[in-house]
C-alpha cells in the first residue's frame, strides 16, 4: 500500500493526521507555520525523520511570505520562524536539524537576493524528502543482514513508514527484510500512553502484509522468557556521540529486559539523528507531556480517579551499553561507539 | 475510608464490582456460585487472597441448597461445585486453596449431618475473612521494616485493600508504613490491558490519603534511571517451593530493571499463596486472556485495525533470583528461598 506520511503538493505541506489513524485515513494540507508548529506539538505528523522534513518546509512557510527585501531583515524573520518552530518539541534531534538545514542554506546564499533565498529553503525541504527516502532504504539494506529468515522482531512506538518520508527506520528493516524473503514476524508494543505502536506500527505492517501481533509493554519480557523475541528493533529521536539515545518512554525497559535475557538489541536511525555536540545522554532534554495523553486521550471515561497525580514523560535514554549495535543509512555501527560513530557519523555528516 | 471488598451478608456474599471502580463503587450481592464462578473470571472480585474467601464461599453457595441426606451424595455435589469453581480462573493459587479448604472441612467431618457440614463450610468461609484480615496486617507489620521514612515505593496491579479482605500485602505494607509516619510515596504502574494499578490502586490510596502517582507501565525504568524508586513491592498470585513467583503480567519487567539499577524487589503475599507442590515457576499455568481486553475493554474505539493479531498473557513468573525477599504473614523470608519457604512456609501450612 502507497503510504505517504508527508509531501509537498500545491504549495502545501500535506501529511497524514496519524492522531486519526488507524480509525481514519485523513489528510492535512498544512500552509503557514503555525498550524505547523500544531501538528508537530500534536503528534499529528511525528517521528524524528518525518520532523527534520516537516521542520524544514514548516520554516519556508514561516518565511515564504516574508516582505523583506535585503537579507538582513529576512535573515531576522527566519530566525524567529526557525525558533519558534524549534518550540514545539524538545527531543527529536532531527527536528533541530532540519531548521539548521533550512537556515543555513540561507546564510550560505546571502548574497542572492531574497526571493532567490526563500526557493533555496523550499529545495533544501524538498531535498531533505528525497534524502530520507534514500537513507530509509540504506538502513533497511543494512539492518536486514541482522535477520535471519522466520525470525521475531519486537519493536516499540512507530519507526516505520509513518515515521519518516516512507519506508521507515527500524520497520524500514523489517520491510527489507520481508523483500528478501525472508518472512519476518513482528510483535509491535501497543506503546502507551499514545498507543502508536497498536495505531500506527500495526496498521502500517498489516497494510503491507507483514504478520503483526500487538502486545501491552509489560509484556515484553514474559515473551523473551518464552523465546518468542530473536531480536529487537527501536527507532531513535537523538543519539548522543556515546551512543546513549532517547526513543519512546520504554525503550530503556526494553533494552534491560534485551540484555538480561540475551536478545539483541538494535537501534535504527539516520545520521541526522546524532547530535555529536553532546557527550552522552543526560544532556538530552525529555520532553514531559499532559497527564490528559494518560487519563483520557484514548481511554474511554477517565479511568483514573480526580485528583490523582500523574507523570507522563516522553522518552527515556538507553545507555550505549545496552545497545548491540545501532544501524545508521552510512552502515551498522558497533561498539566501541564513540570512536566508532565519530568514525561514521562525523564523515557522512561532515563535521 | 472503610472499603469493603467481600463481606458475607444476609446469606450473600457481598463484593464491591471491582470492573466498575473508580467511577462507581457498585456492590454485588451474590447468591449463587454460577454468578460467583461469573465475577471471578470477569474480575469483578480479584486479587489472589479475596479469591481465597470467594472460592470457598462461592463453594458453600454451590451446594447450601444440596437435598442430598448421606454424605456420600453430598460429596459428589460438593465435588462438582469445587471442579466448576475451580474452572474460573488458573493462575492464583489461593483460589484453589479456599476451595480445598471447603471441601477438606467437608471430609474431615463426614460423619456429622449434611446440614452441619453445610454450616461448617459456611463457617471455613468466614474463618478465611478472618484469616485474611490478620495476614494482612502481619504482611503490613513485617514489610514496614522495610521502608525506611520517606521512601517512594513502586507496585503493579493492585495488591491492596481491593484484592484482600481489608489492608491489602504490598499495600498493606504501605499502610503500615504510613500509620508508622513514615510518609511513603506510591507509584502505581496504570498496569494494561485492565488498568488495576490506575482504576483501583490509585483509587484506594488516595481514599486513604497515600501520596499516589500513576505512569504507564513502559515508565518505570527511566524512574529508576532517576533515582525515583527506593523500592518495589509487589503482590502474588502463585509462589513455588524455590520462591519463583507468579504476579500480574509486567512483573517480570519489573524485577529485571529493579535488578539493572539496584533497586530493591520484594513480593508481599500470605502462606496460603505459596504453592509447595510446585519445584518451581515453570509448573504455574498462566492465563490467557481475551484480546479485548487490550483492544476494546478500556480504549475509546478499537484503536488497533481490525485483523491485526493481539496476544494477552494475563500473568508471568519472576525467577526467584530477581527477588530481594518475600514479604509474609509469618515474616519476611530471605535468600535461599528453598530452604527458608520450606522453613518458615511448611511449619505454618503444616504440610
Amino acid at each position: 500500500m502507497d503510504i505517504r506520511t508527508l509531501e509537498y503538493k500545491n504549495n502545501k505541506v500535506r501529511i497524514i493526521d496519524q492522531t486519526k489513524l488507524p480509525l481514519k485515513l485523513e489528510y492535512l494540507n498544512i500552509d503557514n507555520i503555525r498550524d505547523m508548529w500544531q501538528a508537530v506539538k500534536e503528534l499529528k505528523v511525528r517521528g524524528a525523520p518525518a520532523l527534520g522534513a516537516a521542520a524544514a518546509l514548516g520554516v519556508y512557510l514561516g518565511i515564504r511570505g516574508s516582505k523583506a527585501k535585503q537579507f538582513e531583515a529576512f535573515s531576522r524573520e527566519l530566525d524567529i520562524a526557525a525558533k519558534y518552530l524549534a518550540t514545539s518539541r524538545p527531543t527529536a534531534r532531527n527536528l533541530f536539524w532540519g531548521i539548521e538545514r533550512a537556515c543555513s542554506i540561507a546564510v550560505r546564499n546571502r548574497n542572492i537576493t531574497v526571493a532567490e533565498i526563500k526557493e533555496l529553503i523550499l529545495k533544501e525541504g524538498l531535498a531533505l524528502i528525497e534524502e530520507d527516502k534514500a537513507s530509509c532504504r540504506s538502513i533497511g539494506r543494512f539492518g536486514a543482514e541482522l535477520i535471519k529468515p522466520n525470525q521475531t522482531v519486537l519493536t516499540i512506538c512507530n519507526a516505520g513508514i509513518l515515521a519518516t518520508i516512507d519506508y521507515g527506520t527500524a520497520l524500514g528493516v523489517v520491510y527489507r527484510a520481508r523483500e528478501e524473503d525472508k518472512n519476518p514476524k513482528v510483535f509491535s508494543c501497543e506503546t502507551r500512553p499514545l498507543l502508536q505502536g497498536a495505531r500506527l506500527t500495526a496498521w502500517e505492517l498489516m497494510m503491507n502484509n507483514v504478520d503483526v501481533t500487538v502486545i501491552c509493554d509489560s509484556m515484553v519480557a514474559a515473551l523473551m522468557k518464552e523465546g518468542k523475541i530473536d531480536l529487537v528493533i527501536t527507532g531513535a529521536d537523538r543519539i548522543a556521540a556515546n551512543g546513549d539515545s532517547a526513543n519512546k518512554i520504554g525503550t530503556l525497559g526494553l533494552a534491560v529486559v534485551s540484555a538480561y535475557h540475551h536478545v539483541p538489541f538494535y537501534v535504527a536511525a539516520p545520521a541526522s539523528t546524532f547530535d555529536l555536540s553532546i557527550d552522552s545522554g543526560k544532556q538530552i532534554k525529555i520532553e514531559e507531556r499532559e497527564a490528559q495523553e494518560i487519563t483520557g486521550l484514548f481511554l474511554k471515561n477517565p479511568q483514573i480517579f480526580k485528583g490523582v497525580n500523574v507523570y507522563n514523560p516522553a522518552f527515556d535514554v538507553t545507555p550505549q551499553e545496552l545497545i548491540s549495535a545501532i544501524i545508521t543509512d552510512k552502515g551498522i555501527i558497533r561498539p566501541p561507539y564513540k570512536e566508532n560513530i565519530r568514525k561514521i557519523i562525523c564523515q557522512a555528516n561532515s563535521i
